[in-house]
């Protein structure tokens, strides 16, 4: 066990390297840097992966794990010891399966398609893209099969971002959201708009990162253990609990968006932090899935960051950094920083709408992988939806159909994850609320360790423990439902738009 | 020779990513993240090693040269690549010759003398600091024996930093240093003070950064492959020719300080940045000593930034960032940014003053190397060569013989390089004034380009092809000789001091 564990973490050291050479990528290096950087990363990546796949693994696992079979060899193995091999089993297998001219191939047909996508998009020519999208399909559809599964092809791409979740399962929990969520769209649609005409300001940067940071500090992230930078898209990464980087990026005409940037990497951050370190390394000392991460980074963005306790806190605070909102009332911040607006483009939706654009995805991924669909008619199909969702047609396929660069990276199966933040979320508050019942009036006067501290317990100090409903089970007693999520942002915005 | 190059090319991406990670480490780390940071380094510095000394380098060198005697097999090798292979071998031949045993003490030796110098410096302790010391000789000198040496000991070591120095050969150039420099500083320290008061005030240490920018630009360090950062303590890094690192330190009571430590660092920069790009990953990408990086950074700093047609230029752009310095005329700014007094720092002392510095521990070293003198007598010692050479005595040993970390991390035989690169420095630039007769017209108006091409090309581009004094000679056609630097030095100090 000792050695095995001394190899998954001499895999981990050259995986935290890379990251930090992605963190200086993206955020400080100069630009004629970048074609060795890439070199460089793709070499720690090939090191990686060779260690990781390679026979002093093998060897150390099948001492306890039948490689074949995946049926525990040493019976001596303790539960927590057992679900480590069990995941390190799992994460060998899915490497093993893929054969080495199939990860040629897909890598060589990444790096061509990010490029036709990004111009594309650019172009609003979806003609262009349409060839390797379905090539990239193809290819996903053989790296399904190479994995295997049991019901439904694109079960295998779910597994990789939310292990154990299914199309049907997914279907089942969307099926719970989608028509309370579009009845919920469609009553704001109308009712009186809410006047934001304090956020059309401009807003000195300087302030902004300012206060940013002093309310990352306030909600519990460890700036010893925790920095921030600038870069061209917010993002989280930890080389380890004790060293994680969140970025922002700054708009003196959008006051908003550089904040909840803060408070939601904060929250990324935080679970990054919060991570077992006794386990770090192995499979355990990792997150849950990426859906689990995504409920940390929205339930302190969302749930706490647009509440109005928060704001009973935190408007104060703003006004001494911004004496031009001198004069907004508590009341009607609470509501401006709640808008609900369809929009066009899933990054930049509020959190009643998020949703709506995760399902589109969802239907549309799944039609792909089970051939349902042909993808020239996918910007077709992408407007009607956009349509009976929102009631919106975007004009170009650049704000439509091109908008993410998910797929031009093969990562079909990843949108599921966004959404299930929202309910994992819920449904962990839920519990919150009775586990703490002094919640909100510790909120109201800016002291979160509670709340940071239960979640610390709950949530981040499992790992990889359990798989993500499992975990969300363990935590609030019921199997995850569509409910906590809905009720949440019925109540909310029944009383922001008096509906 | 393609598989022999891979191989060092990739043992390179390892490295840069080390020297990532340490940019990274003192610059923008958070306290928290050093632990394991040190963790991944040692890690990564293994693999290095590893490679560096593995049988699939030794098999595809033994192609061309015998690995124990260092003959030639391959009789078809260019001059070129004979150079890069003899180079290799050489590199190697280091690392093999020291056992593992030897290797481990020595690692854990370093660690534990630095943890105790920094504190003894800190209580003027050197009772504290002498057992590491005697300790670190002891190793030292087996390392010596280890390589392997003609007539030093001492010179096993020297060719760590400047291949193909002796004892003798430093003895033989300092002699005709010192007492020139010496009776120099005598006569500067009986003439009449310069006055420079305009340098006490308060400058506000954003101005500094731009201005440090905008003449880092302006003497040719390329900043789409550059970029500048602050840490406790100035230094350069590079990545790749296309990725090069400088930092600084700002004190707003300390103009000269961050100024020239920007320019110092750009020289260094732009050497990194002028190495031979399609030789990378191979020794002759490399620098061709510490001493000729040294002689970069110094002529840049010294030779050209602290010089009168400099400062023609410089000064009314200076005036632009620091209106309280408007009134400073143009002579008295060229005398105040020269003056030289003695002082017990090295890395605090003026252009004239810094060589003895050198002097003294180059002194001492090849005593201790050579068992001479006993370490409890050092501080005597120390102090007494500080009177003789300067005129001061320290206070205490913090600010005399414990001063400089390089021996707690058994960098003997480094400091040499340092006067070194004033020597090769002041011999390279009269070589440039015979080749560029523009040159100082053209410093005054700010152009720097024929000085940056013209070192580009003879000392840049030839990376490590030569040991250091072969590329002064061929440079200069004549071998190494302290006269340039001393006669550069009188020069301008009788001049500025009117002696």
């Amino acid at each position: 066990m000792k050695q095995l564990k001394e190899i998954l973490l001499n895999i981990r050291k050259l995986a935290s390297a890379e990251s930090v050479l992605h963190w200086d990528m993206e955020t400080y290096m100069p630009e004629g840097g970048g074609e060795y950087r890439g070199d460089v990363m793709a070499y720690l990546s090939l090191l990686t992966h060779q260690m990781a796949t390679g026979a002093a693994l093998r060897d150390e696992l099948s001492r306890h794990i039948d490689l074949k079979s995946g049926e525990f060899v040493n019976i001596t193995l303790s539960e927590t010891d057992k679900r480590m091999i069990y995941l390190t089993w799992k994460d060998l297998k899915k490497q093993l399966v893929l054969p080495d001219a199939f990860v040629e191939e897909m890598s060589k047909h990444v790096s061509a398609t990010q490029q036709v996508w990004t111009k594309a998009r650019k172009n609003n020519d979806f003609t262009a893209f349409a060839p390797y999208l379905e090539k990239m399909i193809a290819l996903k559809k053989r790296e399904a099969e190479y994995y295997g599964y049991e019901e439904n092809p694109y079960d295998a791409l779910l597994d990789g971002f939310e292990p154990g979740m299914t199309t049907t399962r997914v279907d089942t929990l969307f099926g719970g959201l989608k028509p309370r969520l579009v009845s919920l769209v469609e009553r704001i649609g109308n009712a009186a708009p809410i006047d934001d005409t304090p956020l059309r300001q401009s807003f000195d940067t300087k302030e902004q990162w300012a206060f940013g940071l002093k309310i990352a500090n306030a909600i519990g992230l460890d700036m010893t253990r925790a920095r921030q930078d600038v870069s061209a898209h917010p993002f989280t990464i930890g080389f380890h609990p004790d060293d994680v980087r969140i970025t922002t990026r700054l708009n003196d005409k959008m006051l908003l968006s550089g904040l909840f940037s803060t408070i939601h990497e904060g929250g990324h951050a935080m679970y990054e932090q919060g991570l077992p370190k006794h386990h770090f390394g192995t499979p355990l000392g990792e997150a849950a899935s990426f859906g689990i991460h995504e409920s940390q980074s929205r339930l302190w963005e969302n749930m706490i960051g647009r509440s109005r306790e928060f704001w009973d806190y935190a408007l104060p605070i703003l006004k001494t950094h911004f004496p031009q909102l001198e004069k907004v009332a508590p009341e009607d911040w609470y509501r401006m920083i709640n808008i609900v607006k369809p929009s066009l483009i899933r990054v930049e939706a509020d959190e009643v709408t998020y949703s709506l654009h995760i399902m589109l995805r969802f239907d549309i991924e799944s039609m792909m992988m089970n051939g349902t669909v042909k993808v020239m008619d996918l910007p077709g199909i992408w407007n009607e939806k956009m349509k009976e969702y929102f009631g919106i047609t975007p004009a170009n396929d650049g704000d439509g159909v091109l908008q993410d660069v998910h797929w031009s990276f093969g990562g079909i199966g990843y949108f599921p994850s966004y959404a299930m933040g929202n309910l994992y979320g819920a449904q962990i508050m839920e519990r919150v609320e009775k586990d703490i019942p002094g919640l909100w009036a510790g909120v109201r006067e800016g002291k979160f360790e509670a709340l940071k501290t239960w979640l610390n317990r709950n949530v981040h100090e499992h790992g990889r423990y359990y798989d993500p409903e499992k975990l969300i089970e363990t935590i609030s007693g019921a199997p995850l439902s569509a409910d906590p999520f809905m009720n949440y942002l019925e109540k909310k915005y029944t009383e922001i738009y008096r509906l």
